[in-house]
């Protein structure tokens, strides 16, 4: 089969014929419908050398998958080939305490593994995926397996990130999203579809991406500097947002985020952007949460297909065939992406 | 080898010769150290005709069991041959979200399922188990089997009432375990070690229970009555206890239960007695919450057997062979056993 | 001023002419806007004989009261004459810890005092209101104090009674509110306010109300029987409901409530029909908490304020002039009054 | 009487004679038995020009108080004189929600007024300490106002700043407190008192100290420095702590705070060194949240009086009688007090 690999640092991928692995004990092969190509695939493609824990080169990109079941290993319960499922993308040791809760972005054992990251796992930018356990499947039901991979973990992670803080956003409550990218837009749905009460502030530099943030769900779209600061402190009796999720993550957001957080609040760290936050003993107000999440966990990736399901939110998502995989991250790169770009496989 | 087994309704179980099975894909065989005897066995044991569920007669008995690791089935890893574990006994669907989460005893697909329970599945009462999933062991470390065994049930179940409610137990804070029996025994020790601030009660009608109750860290130990429940709204400023755990759950305890418990408070109804409390507007107190939880989960015996290797809490343990199991049975049924009778099938 | 009292147990209330009361330090007279007449006045007015704690005969009725600061006693600060402001009823000794947090509700040594209530103080059919301090006044902004009345007490308790189990709705859930009157009405916009990813369930035996709540807001409407069982367990795949809300509180409905509640669910006792549940180790299923809340807290009740005042819920009332109050309780005590029946003393 | 002043910036305090203030309605005129001196008070008394919000010198020094009711204002109930109270000293609103629950000390109106605090408030380094309503007293029984008064502070801080996280603090769990002086001695005893699971680690620069944290209930004590941090990440499986208090506040304790603690713990900063903790996308590590509370609430202040009534905490302190209150801040000044000075106006 062909496969979309990394095979060596500081080069290009390249598509590869590879064979397709069969399923051991335990494990399941997937048929690829949807790959979605990350940001963070970014991050390793142009590594200026080898990442820690990325030790088996060449390895097929790709954490971010759905397909359908093609074959079972020995002693697979529950899943029939043809199902539509979405694979949860964190692989973890299976034993410790987060990964019996089954929050293996969390494990104690393993970090950050998964397809196509850490641990030399093969990826779901092929015609087959092997997945090494049954647990990270989820059935998808009616949804469509090539539209829904982004759930996997643009959806996921801004689930996670909202989910977490939920108490705040109570009635009169305002929840900030820095970002009104792929991962922002998603977080402003998910923000809709849980929290009826909230005001939903969307903060970007972009004109049209603040339009699609209204069109989601947001109330008030911004363009960041003092004006913004000083809007949502007004409309926040002076007191700030019960809840920032700041999905960009360099050192201006996060410092917009600290001056428009509240007492008892949560300043959420989603984005990858590289910057870091100081906290002292005043600033962000006393006894705002601040924290850096990691991803989701098994249930929660559940409770996302149920809101996609629903169609509470949303994928905005452009295909893209196998051979053009390079191409697409040239153009997530270039920021010509709208939504996600996610390959196909199988067409 | 040999296997205690319940042969047929209306009939004393029966040690029989049986086959020694091998682990399939997944599966685990585990060389019984000790198989603890329970109350609910006897239930299942006297049983008036067919239990639902419990279809495929003869199998054999015990659901708390420990051992050492004999058999790995293909694909099982984590585990090596001779390797302590404890053996978690409510076994799920494993793809519900709350097998997915730990919580395989509140299974959606699969009510009350495990070794020697609902499901067909052979118990731990003979020289061998096989366990479905490796999920479902917990290495001992340095603890023995034959002496932990009783922590997946007795252990667990204590466990999970004590730690729903810990919220409410701060400072100068009141827990009344009704009942000082092999179930209260182990929940007032897991209240003195989770809840160092906590007064515990303990209600019993047998004096030499109750002397056993203070030795295990009660500080007030009291026959039922009238005297008793004044004595604890005394000690609570006439507020009642933030939690009562009623371990035996008959209708007189459980009344008792209602009459010491206070606003805002948890009445939890842990021992299976067969009684019923009536809950109306006023009684018991005003958002007092009344429940009746069933066992505990995975991650939560990982936290009891953390508990038992720092000798927080102990297990008091009386060894019987295989050939003894009925005698066991009998003595447990007569009220003559101290602690817990554990079938010890190698010795 | 005029004033609507009981002034004897088994005798109908009269209007009454009475002195207008002096604020002492810290207490606050409140013009009032609107009395709300409440079932729960009914049971004092048909009582056999003294009730415990109603000492003070003749005392003014109306625990559901909003008007506007008509008089500042010495030493209140934060409020002018003219405000419009709604009053927290649940009065209680203020130094204990359910008071000191706001919750005097749970007043640990003054159960169910408030005005028109236990404890001898006169309630707000009257001309004008004593509150005994500025504590129990939150204000109105905008809204009108003769519409917010029943906020205080419909609103507060649904209130309340929602948000202790907020964290169950999550995407998938089912709510299901049995009784579809006045304060199943609330609870249903308050559902609808605060969780968007639940659906709401509502059941009554009079279709008209079904209507309403399908109107404000729940997905299903059904009539109670076996097959409204049938739809709700249908509904949540077979597991039951995550929330039951009984706002009648008689046999029938509670039976039903715990036929339709699930595992670790919560069954809330809200209406004060008198009934009973018994709770027993399988019935309601597994750690499923029962419980019977009582009004709410003053933050609670800003929080509904907050919600009436962006418009995510709306009170049905009808108003009647203060001579007319006996008339309002002969049509509630008939069920004829659609909403809530509120007195206005000035109009 | 006499009075402990600020006079004006950049200048020692003074001794003064001022009048007796007399208590108005809600207020309370209490005889000071204790006053702590704390080192925010350097903070104030060394500041280089005006602070903002201390407008009114001069004024008397002391939020950290407790005394004898001396004299009831007009409206005032629930007290008589010679009452022992300690005094709550985070004065805010009153109406706003923080205050409306207890949480004087996040009031959103009025920031960090009190007692010799912000506000122009005198505080209680004088004979009599006016307090501005009743509610911010907490009836001390037993316990001598003069031994107490530190409680009201140090004691309520690290109380707050545990009970937050006290649901991390599992069998297994540990806890890190760096900084072992007045605040950090106190930390580690409410760790003690209220989670007996929780393995406690003192670390401190002073070898004194350790051995007080030790005689105070740490399981270990640690010098800082990279075999410290080895240590922590040895006990823990690699994991670092649950909870991380960092008493002290500098940059250098910051830094070992952030490699010390876990994935989904807290880190806490809980002194006012003044130093910084950036966090970014992977440290502290994934989802530990970081925040710097302020003060307790009003009912967590009854907590911890329980505790000391309870004798599960001990405060060590040194009295100086008022006229030499300058000497005690020029001791503490330069390190040489150990555990707390109270100033004694009445011996």
């Amino acid at each position: 089969m062909r496969a979309f690999q990394l095979v060596g640092w500081r080069q290009p991928p390249e598509l590869r014929e590879v064979p397709v692995p069969g399923p051991g004990p335990g494990q399941v092969l997937v048929k690829v419908a949807g790959a979605g190509a990350c940001h963070s695939d970014l991050h390793i493609m142009q590594a200026p050398g080898p990442l820690p824990g990325f030790t088996n080169l060449p390895f097929t990109l790709g954490h971010e998958n759905a397909g359908w079941v093609e074959q079972l290993g020995p002693g697979v319960t529950g899943f029939a080939p043809g199902d539509p499922v979405i694979v949860y993308g964190a692989w973890g040791c299976g034993g410790c305490a987060n990964c019996r809760e089954g929050r293996e972005n969390y494990c104690q054992n393993l970090g950050g593994e998964g397809p196509g990251l850490r641990g030399g796992h093969d990826g779901g930018m092929a015609e087959y995926l092997l997945v090494p356990a049954a647990r990270y499947l989820i059935p998808l039901g009616a949804l469509d397996p090539r539209q829904a991979a982004p759930l996997s973990d643009a959806g996921l992670t801004g689930y996670h990130a909202v989910k977490r803080s939920l108490h705040l956003l109570g009635p009169g409550s305002t929840a900030v999203v820095i970002g009104a990218g792929g991962l922002g837009q998603m977080t402003i749905q998910i923000l809709r579809a849980l929290s009826a009460a909230t005001t939903v502030v969307a903060v970007d530099t972009d004109v049209g991406k603040l339009e699609t943030a209204q069109r989601l769900g947001a109330e008030e779209a911004l363009l960041p500097g003092d004006e913004a600061i000083a809007r949502i402190r007004d409309m926040t009796a002076r007191q700030g947002a019960q809840l920032v999720l700041d999905t960009v993550g360099i050192d201006p957001t996060l410092r917009m985020a600290a001056q428009v957080a509240r007492m008892l609040g949560h300043l959420t760290i989603v984005g990858l952007g590289g910057g870091a936050l100081p906290v002292d003993f005043s600033s962000p107000p006393h006894e705002c949460s601040v924290a850096s999440p990691y991803w989701g966990s098994l249930t929660e990736l559940m409770e996302v297909i149920t809101l996609a399901q629903q169609e509470k939110i949303e994928v905005l998502v452009e295909h893209f065939p196998l051979q053009r995989a390079n191409e697409a991250y040239q153009l997530l790169h270039d920021g010509r992406i709208q939504g996600r770009a996610v390959i196909t496989p199988h067409g």
